[in-house]
């Protein structure tokens, strides 16, 4: 799947620092390498120890921070910062993180990767007791919960108002002396600890911010865990033990940066062994093997290798796609005017391709590159799936919200491959999936520690206030299965 | 060399179509092809059959017609357009072209990529006698030279003046009925004709336009020649015949695309037979083979497939580099932070890694990723560049000025692997660069067609206006070295 | 005194409509003609009667809405909007209003001119309570005691609120079917009710408003009123009885429009007959009469009428001053260039001229303007000052928080015309101001209906959260005194 | 007339310093107080005594100028600069000046206000030649003119070519070591000679630049001269001594800022004494006396005390129009949305009020003053201009180029006066304007040294290129007349 696609995004990226010098910049740095977790907005709290500084805008982390003193005015040796996706509806200035939080008794400010399962019911019974929300995005609550247990200290009311949400999270808040990472009960969203070279430790989630930084990577953080960094240094505490390892297996597959690290897994190694094992299961009687750039290169030259086959470049991916870019006319468009891929014809004219990508979301983009490398004169195209078919919806921070828009939870692979237009197609197992990422610490947890639900619908966890919801889209769809 | 670096860029991009629905539109798809050519400008001159009209700004095509209606104003059926690399010195709106010059006799718009080695002569001859140049680019002085022959017919006049001027050119012409294009001698810049489903013609500096715009490839322009396209169709004339093949062979090294097919030959292909025969010529014993993202990747894969070694991805480019970015300081330099590249340490951590790099200018660069590759834990660090050493100046339209700023002019490779701190460091040879491209034209032409005097310093043409500071610069050169 | 003194300017100007065609551009004009009243920030939230519309920025009006696409999506027939004055500390979007809160049960936008007095004390006991504020401003205080008492009906927990609340405040509350409007017990702020042709009813704190989009003025809201507009008309009701009327003095000396008619006296006209009284008053033997333009021109001209005295434009202001304008050096001020202000010398020059202003902050512009009539030959400058003394601070919406700042405070008139550079130097009495201005409703109230505390000390209500340091500061005032 | 309509707009001014610290920022001082002379584009170009800069673009100073950076790379102790009028025709970057030319023997920069009349003779003659024009400005031509002549000093050159250019104009050149200013034969514009304190001479196009940034006036540059500043100072030279001053009346009338003094004369001074001689002559039975903001004011204040009339703000003219603003429907516009001018109902209400403007142009913002008062509810509207009706086009520097557009060419007053919708109307007779600007140095020459052409179709000076469509205009109109 090429990395333009709306409809499978990574919802947001975090990160903090606590007692380091220019920790704003170094905030706006490492965000920087989180960037592809999130376009839609950026935003930076700080602390000097008295007072939180907040400066968000929707857009690009450099859009956002254009103006230089918007980030010099962040002072203080403490910092939390945010990416976001948001989709269209909401992206409004109102829910880009980190939210800060002004209370007579000290600032708060927070960020947050995941998703509530339990947001709409916490929400309207705070609202019935007076609570006032000022953003429709469900990471709010968790301060109102706050708010709601003042006789307890900020630690133990934390850890209440943690037991009391449910899904898929990494929190990050920031207070004028202290930064606590909190991770949901199933780690289901990725979040590591680093250090400094100075000693100041910062989190982050994924551990290409510490590279990019120049930190040292320390630990991961573990399901039910709350971390508390202040003055003292770092305090590992829990606000549950009924945990269970099940990582989100497209961090791997799709959403995370290639030289990250995850558990113990660097993910460009897991996506070229997902590339081996494909080859090895679903070989392809073919001249050579073609990556989509830029999210399937890895699985691509994995295959290429396992099957002793050249790896080409045979798709070009513009480098230069703009936000304000004009857009071609339907006319342009059907007279072969392209934007954002092109086929390499003097690599793959007359010749039969195995073309690598890393999943198939909507069959749209499957489709164009199948004619795109048919028109550049390839004889046979050959599509090779490094992922298994995605059939569920994600309910844990993963933006595909509705079955009927997924071309695996409605087609059989025969007819995915006939209305892709390739000569065959073939998606990577389950088992194999899990075997080429192997979670050193998921070795006796279902699915090897990972969350697998996007392709057997086995969901970890209850849904909450998803479950009628899901359930009548299943009805739906059953029926419509049984009227095919 | 990855493709950040200044001081060695292709100095413009150019595009042309006649009669075609949508001209300003399709000449704006084909330019976002073509902007890895030039960023620094960006414009277009349309016509409508009697009158020109024109749209540029400095930054990058996205940026200039960031407002729909500045292009929709470009009306009409024929186009040029332009996308301009400029040195800060100049880097000034009077300079992004096309120009557009009113006459009481009818508009002309000129486009220009290359470098004349003559300008300042005949600039001067100009001024002397009365001219007035609104530029200081080279380009202006075609029209000047143009307007002192009104007397002749325009193509009459233009062949006079193209006699007249020296160097490295492809010109793109406009005029209210007729679009015209001339190549230097050499046929130092690529330029090519293609066609339009509906018949119309384009011309463009490189072929992956025509895949942009669903254009059919229909021949190279040739050494000399002045192709006019008017409402009769595609004339074919020769403005000399005194002609020789040169192409830039840091066209397929470095410049072009790599979907891109220039005389024939493609150019990911040219790359990936460097690689291989890099990796014949200079085999590393490593365990595997990384690629300087993203230029270099074609000949990596190609030394990893001839070397049956591993093609990883041991480096990390970030995608979203902003001009508006905020740069470490110093201080955070020294910490580690770092922008553009990162190393993969799951990767390349206790391993013997060969990088290939496609070549080296100043050796900043090379540098830094020997520090990244050995800081991310590689155990070995064996460098080979796909290309001979620079070792001398173009004057044909690619900005090296100064030898005193290539490394490999000054240094020795024994001294420049020291320098970068690499564990070898090796270059393809001359014969083996020319093997690799293999040009169908320049069989029987000196070099095979390529002009390679940034390696050899045999320049296929006398220097003119350049010949006295190139003289003295190789004197002071033969002094150091003597000293050394 | 001259328009840009910060320091004693209107804190903000709201406007409101129910069921019309394009509510929202009309808000839009309205504001307009209120964007005197803040510069700072403006917004506008509509309702299509299902749902509210919220766009707000930072900024002129102009600017919020340099994009029609922001006011387009203002659909529906109701709107209110808000232009805002801020200071520098809390001048950030989250201040910008309407406020717009979204509830299970419906939403609500609150626009507010004024300032509580008791905001501090009720914003503690909220927080306590667990509410969460997401501004710094008072106005949020409201919607969060309405939200207290969800048992009540809203129109019942608004009253209830707004018995809670103390000071000058002049309220708009948008829901998606009904427009409230309500001001304070002592009608501290203007705010009208005005009806356009087809009968549809619009709320402005001035009528100017009216003028602009063509509406008539139908009556003042009073002291203690609850507005209710909605399908059934127009509905006037009271939250408290406990009332009398002090508008606030200030409006009419300078804050206002010259032709906006508030409580029955267009502006213009009592500052015209300040002027004559003035002159009455404080006669000057000079040879013309000049005001300082724009806000002291009609006080001018009826100085110079009463005396008989040619009214001169001895002052010029320069249109063009921008918010980016680059500053003068403080050597280049040094050196005479000045930005705002100049003295026509051809006017003025061997001429003895009354200055009229209509009054004296901090005195750093009287006397710029005195040092600028000198130098451009004035033989001598009596200033008259068409107001009292500024003594004393405003906490009901008018931004003087300190007594140390205002030159009357501080000092004898006799010690300010010595400071400015005056010959003479006079002030309007505050009999002769009441009498100037009138207010018909007032007459059978202290100070003839108006607030004129600024002059005397005599705040019509308790300071509540202000009191202890307002008492300090006199204190300490006093112990000044006695030490000169 | 109020100052927003187009198509009677002063076409530029000029500033120039020459061997000044600070130069290019008292440049953008001094050209911030002759904005009102042209407000679409804006530039300065400086020398540092060996080469010169430029900065310019299209827009406001403030806006041209937004990042100080461009201001600050003007480096260098001399500098011109320029504000522009442009018509929407034309208004392209190329046609901002200064104009900057880089010639081999030394850049020149150009200022220019004013109109050749035989720019498209001399421009053809030129292109003939050879010569190619960068813009669509007649102001290029000089600069040609001046190249064509290398062969003599460059003064001798400029001589002999401002001996061949014909029309209005007032030239700044800048050279790195000299500042030249010359004026027309007939002295048609304004231009100033003034002296800083530490002696470095300034030139401008209006005093009122001196004042703004502390200059003394030194005396006004004569018709026929050339003015080079220099190391060794200020040299007067002539270049013809066939002169005849002919100011435009119209810099007195609207154009220039009422602090300016031109030849003799404060423009305020001149405006009251209209307003004074109106009265005297065309007196009106009425209440009051109003002045249309804010060009007319002088005239409304002299023609009130003359008639011992009260003079009132009975109009009031929105301060906030932004060049972005939404524009109100054309529903909305009927509906009485108003955006510049509001009228004051609570002064004007039931009263007999005379109205006076400086000029009418096409007439419709006499209609609009007209129906805006009597809505406001005056009973009588009598209007005064101050100037006589405007009858012919100039071709000397303002822009008003068809004589169709001109309301007082087409109808007779009576019949403007029904159109207008005013009770009376009556203008001020050339004998007066004449008598109320008293020219000193006018006494012995026609019309006391002024251009009155646009009243009486006397022009100073053949037409030129202009003459043929002249005449041809004027025959339209008297058949035109006959038929009538």
């Amino acid at each position: 799947m090429s990395d333009e696609i709306k409809g499978l995004n990574e919802e947001c990226g975090v990160f903090g620092v606590f007692d380091a010098t220019d920790a704003s910049r170094l905030t706006y740095f490492a965000l920087h390498s989180l960037q592809h977790r999130g376009q839609e907005g950026a935003g930076i709290v700080s602390s000097d120890g008295q007072q939180l500084y907040q400066f968000r805008n929707r857009g690009l982390l450099s859009e956002v921070f254009a103006d230089k003193k918007d980030l010099a005015g962040l002072i203080g040796r403490s910092a939390i910062g945010h990416v976001r996706y948001g989709t269209s509806g909401n992206n409004v200035l109102a829910n880009v993180q980190p939210f800060l939080f002004h209370f007579h008794d000290g600032d708060v400010a927070l960020a947050h990767n995941g998703n509530l399962t339990n947001a709409q019911t916490l929400k309207s019974h705070l609202e019935d007791d007076g609570a006032i929300f000022q953003s429709s995005s469900d990471t709010e609550i968790l301060i109102h919960l706050i708010r709601k247990n003042q006789h307890l200290s900020f630690i133990d009311a934390l850890k209440k108002s943690l037991n009391q949400v449910r899904g898929g999270f990494a929190f990050l808040l920031l207070r004028k002396d202290c930064l606590v990472a909190a991770l949901d009960p199933n780690g289901f969203r990725p979040l590591s600890i680093g250090q400094l070279a100075n000693g100041a430790y910062v989190v982050a989630s994924e551990t290409c911010a510490f590279d990019m930084i120049g930190a040292k990577f320390v630990r991961d953080v573990l399901p039910g865990e709350l971390i508390v960094i202040d003055q003292d240094g770092l305090h590992v505490d829990h606000y549950t033990t009924d945990t269970q390892l099940a990582i989100c297996s497209m961090e791997y597959i799709y959403f995370s940066r290639p030289d990250s690290i995850i558990h113990g897994v660097t993910v460009h190694n897991a996506r070229k062994m997902m590339g081996r094992l494909l080859a090895q299961q679903s070989p392809a009687d073919v001249d050579m093997v073609i990556g989509v750039p830029n999210s399937s290169l890895s699985a691509a030259s994995g295959y290429a290798e396992e099957s002793n086959l050249p790896y080409e470049m045979g798709l070009i991916k513009n480098q230069y796609i703009a936000r304000t870019f004009i857009q071609p006319t339907q006319e342009l468009r059907e007279r072969g005017v392209k934007m954002k891929l092109s086929a390499v014809r003097g690599v793959v004219e007359g010749k039969r391709v195995a073309i690598i990508d890393d999943s198939i979301v909507r069959g749209t983009t499957s489709k164009q590159i199948v004619h795109l490398l048919r028109e550049a004169g390839a004889k046979e195209v050959h599509m090779r799936i490094a992922s298994p078919p995605l059939r569920f919806p994600c309910f844990y921070g993963i933006d595909i919200s509705t079955r009927s828009e997924l071309m695996a939870a409605n087609y059989s692979v025969t007819e995915m491959c006939e209305q892709i237009g390739a000569d065959s197609l073939e998606f990577l197992t389950i088992p194999n999936l899990i075997k080429a990422i192997s979670v050193p610490d998921g070795k006796n947890t279902p699915h090897g520690g990972l969350c697998v639900a996007y392709f057997d619908g086995d969901y970890p966890t209850p849904l909450y206030d998803y479950e009628a919801g899901y359930l009548a889209s299943l009805k739906k769809q059953q029926a419509r299965e049984v009227i095919q």
